[in-house]
């Protein structure tokens, strides 16, 4: 009797184990059939997307030669036509015109002095007509003065509702849905994604992490002096009037190395301020992936390259020609563009 | 005959399967026995051990009201003196000084000109005379100059074979055990460590990631200005006799804006120049963690505070008293100091 109770025990355990496996694959299941699943849907299998495939199965197959430690795995991305739409202005610029009407009640003298007075009265071809130093002057203006919490307060509540002129949608929205997909491919491939670009950083980090899985430690961009103070016993940081570091064109290549500290295996960009970031990345020893996003599509986005005063892509243009380096074409080699058009 | 060879499969299925579950309970049971385990058993069970715990605690506990997700638990460390042993001088420094006798065959003006005469005639003391602008004035001779690679490979090579002047032992293995626990214990608790540091960027990124698992983009500290330059077609970035940022005293919350973007729930340090970050840190929303190594014990490291020219802990030990900071207490608080002693 004490025989049969515990054969039927053991028999009972074993049915458990075998459920137990069985559970085991159910949960397993649908691991595997993501893991065979398209990673880049929204992607053409034309060339750019071959590209990407291949650089990333050579770097993260073990025993390859071209295998690379996943603590090497650094993918750096332009911001700025690279990630979302910079047309028909950088969206930070537009948030710099906001900013001007916003104080202009408490600067009367705007009224008769450039470039703010041009933007006041709705001229924004000639406030900006003074090149750089206006622009410069602009975001200055727009940009310091305030602690860094306070600014970062402002551009969340801006970002929470700021639209593109042209389309209607937040910005937020007209970000590129191929590269979202690539962000997390690349992820899931053992890489940390950064944003390089010329933008400001502290405009950036407020909603990098929500749109782009990209943490404010993994933003590089130009950024303005901050100091550190005690206000009423409470230690603050004040962004200074003053430039500290423009995170483009050479820049970029200093950014990376400040912040990063090492050599990125792939970085994407759109434009001839993207050209010395491709060939420090490129440079380095190994596999590389340099990949320039040429704005090809005048119907479902902008078509422009070298003779746009945003983003023009020139030399970077013939450099990725004579280097091989991939060239995406908008048009041909993206189903969507947007988030929303997967609707 | 069929139907008992299907039973038979079955029977031999079943057991497979128990086989599975057994090995998995195999592979499992080390994974629970760490989790019971002691994160921290090269610090005694007083105020500071317990006060990290309980810290831990609390921002991991999800539901709790001091809960942090994990992408805000930031911990910012110093590093010398924090991190690893600063006496009797920064260690940095003792690669300056080799430097200096390595460079000077190239320099016979040196033969006359202070901080570089005292420094070969062995006078460190007198050298050091001179205060910050006589450091300041070696550092950027012996740091700059060459393409940030090649200061790479100058430090690895320093790095391996150099030895305190006074216990013998690689600069590398006077790092303190009981931090490398906290380091570790902190990542296992979903916190992201920071090196936040007076000391050269580029002279730690090279060996932090092995020796602290600190990888060179979470490293914080003071630079130079560096440019992108072409040298025979190839990109280079070359390091300039100027510097660019001090990351010490109220630099430290700057650096850490610039560089993290977001303030960290916890902070390390051991003397006056992490006070800011210190006040930066606990002024967060939310439970903070400030920590104070107190450097104690003359036998097995060095002790000193108020009076000590390298590391001088006073301001920030008068205000880590009234504030309630947790003061660790190197004699009392922690069982071997070096990782050598577990052997």
């Amino acid at each position: 009797m004490m025989k049969i109770r515990l054969m039927t025990a053991f028999v009972a355990f074993r049915q458990a184990c075998c459920l137990a496996v069985m559970l085991g694959f159910v949960i397993l299941l649908p691991t595997l059939a993501q893991a065979v699943e398209d990673p880049l849907p929204s992607w053409n299998d034309t060339g750019a997307k071959k590209a990407i495939l291949t650089f990333v199965a050579r770097v993260t197959a073990a025993g390859s030669p071209d295998f690379v430690p996943a603590d090497q795995r650094i993918a750096a991305f332009d911001n700025d036509g690279t990630l979302w739409v910079e047309q028909p202005l950088y969206v930070q610029l537009f948030f710099a015109l906001d900013r001007v009407k916003q104080l202009a009640p408490q600067h009367p003298e705007w009224k008769s002095q450039e470039p703010f007075a041009s933007l006041l009265r709705g001229d924004v071809k000639a406030a900006l007509a003074g090149g750089e130093p206006a622009i410069e002057q602009i975001v200055v203006t727009t940009h310091t003065g305030m602690t860094t919490e306070d600014f970062d307060r402002i551009v969340r509540g801006w970002i929470a509702k700021a639209k593109n002129p042209k389309t209607g949608h937040l910005y937020t929205e007209m970000v590129y849905q191929p590269m979202l997909e690539l962000l997390a491919y690349l992820r899931a491939s053992g890489f940390k994604t950064f944003i390089v670009s010329g933008g400001g950083i502290e405009f950036m980090r407020p909603w990098t992490e929500r749109v782009f899985g990209i943490p404010p430690e993994q933003v590089i961009g130009s950024s303005v002096k901050t100091v550190f103070e005690m206000r009423d016993a409470i230690p603050t940081l004040r962004r200074l009037p003053e430039i500290n570091f423009i995170d483009d064109k050479s820049g970029k290549p200093v950014g990376i190395q400040q912040y990063i500290g090492r050599r990125p295996i792939a970085a994407f960009g759109n434009s001839d301020g993207d050209l010395e970031m491709l060939q420090w990345t490129t440079a380095g020893q190994g596999v590389r992936l340099a990949l320039i996003v040429h704005h090809t599509d005048a119907v479902r986005e902008w078509a422009y390259d070298r003779n746009s005063s945003i983003g023009r892509l020139d030399k970077a243009l013939d450099e990725a020609r004579v280097k091989g380096w991939t060239i995406l074409d908008m048009k041909h080699d993206w189903k969507i563009i947007y988030p929303f058009e997967k609707r």
